[in-house]
């Protein structure tokens, strides 16, 4: 297995309303909009797929998950704590029409960053981080230290 | 914002485990370890974090999601359907050893590929897919449509 992820899908209850959410308060736009929701994330995938759905292609029961944490985090890694504050703020002014909200405001974290979180309409956690020691690409890649053992 | 994230991270309850599975077994190399453990996925990261620590840094209660289903699920796109193969008959013979388990076998999708989906130590799903219609840069990375509304 190459050390690489190709795609991570969301399930939502409510894909109109989600689509909204990325689409018009963040601005994101979809090269696919048939059975999966999918945006180009810089050659890898940030997909929109049914809850029920999505259960069952993994041959899952779509039990709906704990209510506010399902074991994971996305991360966006914003340019500066300014943009970190934009996000979480604009989501803050605006999520609630769509089902979103800020989870945690901006703070300095433990580790050197500035960090806060916000929950898409399906309550899934996004961190909204600037860390100083990681640089871009100016793709928004980041440039990330070689393994230890390599 | 800008359309990308930079970085999933799964909680583990426990963390050599599941370390053990993405190193040992299948063969990733960390650039971190202390606190996080994080994977360099091409510009992206993948992450490890206590699942309790990963729900108190968002503000969420660390309830055990429901099992199985997490509302969610990352997907591995091969480069062929023998890498999908090879890649799930890994884990179905090895990864009992660390808590991974196949979720569902390898077999031709809907949609035109051929897919199948294991779940790592903690739980989550990934798929591993063979997509037909989905080329690759040298790296890894997808080469994907423009968006319809560009």
């Amino acid at each position: 297995m190459e050390q690489r992820y190709s795609i991570i899908t969301f399930g939502t209850s409510d894909m109109a309303r989600t689509r909204s959410f990325y689409e018009d308060l963040l601005g994101w736009q979809p090269f696919m909009t048939e059975g999966m929701t999918a945006y180009d994330a810089g050659g890898f995938v940030f997909g929109l797929f049914g809850h029920d759905e999505l259960a069952k292609d993994a041959d899952l029961n779509p039990a709906v998950p704990a209510a506010g944490y399902q074991g994971f985090a996305v991360a966006y890694n914003a340019r500066s704590e300014a943009e970190v504050d934009e996000l979480l703020a604009l989501i803050g002014e605006k999520g609630s029409t769509y089902g979103a909200k800020v989870l945690k405001p901006a703070h300095k974290a433990f580790w050197g960053g500035y960090s806060g979180y916000f929950a898409d309409p399906d309550g899934h956690a996004w961190e909204v981080a600037f860390n100083p020691y990681w640089k871009f690409e100016e793709d928004g890649r980041l440039i990330l230290p070689k393994p230890a053992k390599a």
